[in-house]
């Protein structure tokens, strides 16, 4: 290997193993039908044991259904493995049209467009916006995901952050500037590491006010709330005042994927502008074919989530009452904090090790240096026993590091 | 809908339409096992007819391969739909650990890392090497990839163009550059639209005395050049000179995802660095089966490659024959020049409602405006009769619409 650039590859990543968040890939082989279990080897060759995953955004465990496994198998039969395309050339497929046409409607919205992920669908449809709407202003919530902000900066456009959720700092920005210049207000309405809730209400009457465009990031959301399960903006009746709604298939539909759903003509613009929409391989009619399945489950799913809304609720009041430093969460999102990064990796080690419980650490960049934390995500199939035994173990770990309890 | 923009958007759309490359997709179903026949709708509620797809990236038919199929199959059955996480949030599976071994392994580097595609691994590892080294100037072919060019621009550095596969250019410009400034050279092996390859080990040995890293995208080579098909750069035996070689597992390996290979340090590097990488749900276990099925098939199949390059062959030779204005690509891939995009979609059309022959029109910004043209890529299932079927058609598509034939 030629080595050029090696020391300061070796330092850039020193520093980060000095800092304490150097990143260790947990691997984990998950066991479809023995959702929230899963092996985990601790070396490539170690003999694999059984832990539970604490730490899956597959919050509902679509993604060992049986219905949409059988669906994928199916279609691999029929369809074979990829696309062998991008979407132009030769890549469409009848699945992903099919699928298109049912987020859109699921949404209420005149069309959708899938992307190979959520983050290449934020970072396509929002550089692509911000940049071809001349003169462009983009008002972006402090605590936006890095998709969010790889768009909003690629795209070249001015852009002003705006205090996370905070409608009054908004209105501010939004008075401040000029009143003929085009707006785009991007936000998320389920925040993943606080687990906090957007006020896309009082957020839209700000765009409606100043004639700016809305786009809300789904992604934490989509198939876990509203009826049907088509996400925040639907339960609270916003989901009409959206320009834009953006959503994933990786986190709750349980595969991988991403999309946008919005006006035909603003959807057809993106399809026709977007270089991470145009320049890439379409998703497989496989990932179409999951995806429809999990929209059709997911669109009939309330007892999941009302299970998945009590053990989250559950969780939250165990870990108060054990004195865990939880955050005030208002989703199914459990942070509990930690403080730093050294303490957050050893607490995560010791579960695993002592208790096979995994959980990762959460630390910078996904989330502010000082605010390290652990992060989780009890699916309905986290039961309560799987629930007191999480509880313990984390009252264990955290007499032996000796770490924060709550104030 | 708000309609907020919707003239802006409607114009843009417009322009494209007069200009006769705004893109309908076709709407394709992949038949495994027929390849390279599939299902085409001309509109959603249309019976199906069967066409012959003759633009598929699937170069050697390996997304309908029963061997890849299986594996996908048994892994959905044992580990579920999809990964559940981001690589370091509980994403990261046993397959792809595996999987980058192999790859790593299959390009002689001694790491590798995958990516949700080809696109987002060459806009992250690019933007992520040239924003991080401090100085850093990239030298990027006049022809690369709109995500090369991504991952450029996004990395905010200073870049220079250099005339494509023209060394002594390149030369001009990295000797008028400062001495002591980092460099970066990106290209490309096999160009995807004139089928012409980079001559390899010119360029490494400009890089050697220039002091300058080398990205090498083999996205239309990965599968197909090479032993075991490990690509261009191993053909060449220049392999070991590439800092980066950068792939695709949506082309010839018949699904989705990408990767980049190189050295551990560098490798780690860009994992650790990269948002694109690390802020994005992990490719599912399922993918990774195929394409650790797909590697070991490819590794092997040293008849398909002889099998493939004898029908690009003589498909050249016979669209020459006929008089047809066929471009002197160096590759598998069989560019027939039109020059206008109106006469190139008009020419598609007739194939596809005519011939039911199914071959995109390529047009702007894929290519210059001017160089509109087919492009042809026969697998080694394009047998001898389908090649003349196509020739006859093309004939009988250029008499009928007056296209320019070969000087
Ligand atoms: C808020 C938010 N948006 C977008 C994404 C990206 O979605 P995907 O994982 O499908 O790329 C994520 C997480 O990965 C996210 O947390
Ligand atoms: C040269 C080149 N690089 C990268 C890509 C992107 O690869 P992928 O389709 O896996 O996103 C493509 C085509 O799509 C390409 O032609």
């Amino acid at each position: 290997m030629s080595g050029r650039f090696d020391s300061l590859f070796a330092d850039r990543l020193g520093a980060l193993k000095d800092e304490g968040r150097y990143r260790v890939f947990a691997d984990i082989e998950r066991l479809a039908g023995r959702f929230p279990k899963a092996l985990y080897r601790g070396s490539p060759d170690a003999a694999p044991v059984e832990v539970t995953v604490w730490c899956s955004n597959d919050y509902l465990g679509q993604g060992q259904h049986p219905a949409i496994i059988a669906a994928m198998q199916a279609s691999a039969g029929r369809c074979g493995a990829g696309a062998g395309g991008t979407r132009n050339i030769s890549g469409n497929s009848h699945e992903l049209v099919e699928l298109e046409r049912e987020l859109a409607a699921w949404h209420g919205k005149e069309a959708a467009l899938t992307f190979t992920s959520g983050f290449v669908a934020n970072e396509a449809a929002l550089s692509v916006l911000a940049r071809q709407i001349p003169g462009c202003i983009v008002f972006s919530d402090a605590d936006n995901h890095a998709s969010m902000i790889a768009g909003i900066r690629n795209s070249r456009a001015e852009y002003q952050i705006f205090r996370h959720n905070d409608v009054a700092h908004l209105r501010s920005l939004l008075a401040a500037a000029p009143a003929d210049r085009p707006k785009l207000i991007a936000f998320e309405s389920v925040y993943s590491m606080d687990g906090d809730i957007a006020p896309i209400g009082a957020i839209c009457d700000l765009a409606d006010e100043f004639g700016a465009l809305t786009y809300l990031d789904e992604v934490h959301a989509v198939g876990l709330y509203g009826p049907q399960g088509a996400g925040v903006a639907a339960r609270d009746g916003q989901a009409h005042r959206l320009d834009i709604i953006q959503g994933t298939l990786g986190k709750a539909f349980g595969l991988i994927g991403g999309y946008i759903a919005g006006s035909a003509l603003l959807v057809d613009f993106v399809r026709s502008f977007a270089p991470g929409f145009i320049f890439t391989t379409a998703l497989p009619p496989v990932i179409a074919a999951g995806a429809r399945a999990s929209l059709a489950l997911l669109s009939a799913a309330d007892d999941l989530r009302t299970a998945h809304q009590a053990q989250a609720g559950k969780l939250k009041t165990m870990l108060a009452k054990a004195g865990l430093p939880v955050l005030p969460s208002a989703s199914h999102i459990v942070p509990v904090m930690v403080g730093d990064a050294d303490s957050c990796r050893e607490a995560a080690g010791l579960l695993l090790q002592r208790h096979r419980i995994y959980v990762q650490p959460i630390n910078f960049p996904t989330v502010p240096r000082g605010t390290e934390r652990l992060r989780f995500t009890p699916s309905p199939y986290h039961n309560d026993r799987l629930l007191s035994e999480l509880v313990t173990a984390l009252g264990a770990v955290w007499r032996e590091l000796y770490l924060p309890i709550a104030a």
